[in-house]
C-alpha cells in the first residue's frame, strides 16, 4: 500500500485573513511527524465555472492510511479543525490512495554533444 | 517560478465505465511531453458532507504555467476534454503554483547500531 493524500478544497469566508490560517496550518502539520509532507496552492485562473468558487488547495500525503487517521484523530488537529472549518465558507475533502500514473521523470540529462 | 499543479474532483455520470475514461487519460497524458507527472485517485472515505458526492481525483503537475497553457491548448487534449465532460456529472478545477510548505523527507536512515 502507497501514500494516502487528504485533500481539501477551500473557499474562505471574506473576512478571514487567509494568511493566519496558512501559518497555523504549517506550524501544526511541520510538528506532526505522521504527515510526511504538505503543499498548497491558490487557483490562478480565477474561472469561476470551473472553479466553483473554490479558491485554495490544501494537500496532505502520508505515508499510510495509519497515519492518515493518526493524524485525523489527533487532539491537536482536531482543535486546529474547529478554527479551520469557523474560517471557510465551503469545503470538499477526499482522501485517497495516490495512483501515479506518470511518474516524474528525473532532472533531464544535458543534451549530447553534436 | 516553481511547478504548476491542474486538479480536477470528478463526479461522473452514473453509467460511465470510469476504467475506461482513466485508460484514455492515462495514454493522452503519458504521450504528452509538457505534463511532467500524473496522479489519480479514488476517495475511500465515502463521506458525502466532505466529498460532496466528488469520487475522483485528477492532479497533472507542469514544470512551468507555460507548459500548463501549452496542454490545455492542445488539440489532443481539446478532443479528450469533449469525452471527458460529457462522461460526468460535475467538476471543479483548480489551477495553482504549488507551495510546498513541508518537503516529504528523504527515506529514513536506518537506526544507528547500539
Amino acid at each position: 500500500m502507497g501514500e494516502v493524500k487528504h485533500l481539501c478544497l477551500v473557499k474562505f469566508k471574506e473576512e478571514v485573513l487567509v494568511d493566519d490560517i496558512l501559518q497555523g496550518m504549517t506550524k501544526l502539520v511541520s510538528e506532526m511527524d505522521m504527515v510526511k509532507s504538505f503543499e498548497w496552492g491558490k487557483d490562478v485562473l480565477n474561472q469561476e465555472m470551473l472553479t466553483q468558487g473554490f479558491t485554495h488547495v490544501f494537500s496532505l500525503t502520508f505515508a499510510s492510511s495509519e497515519d492518515l487517521t493518526s493524524y485525523m484523530s489527533h487532539e491537536r488537529h482536531l482543535e486546529f479543525a474547529g478554527t479551520f472549518m469557523a474560517a471557510i465558507d465551503k469545503v470538499v475533502v477526499i482522501d485517497f490512495p495516490v495512483v501515479i500514473a506518470k511518474p516524474a521523470s528525473p532532472a533531464p540529462a544535458p543534451p549530447a554533444a553534436a
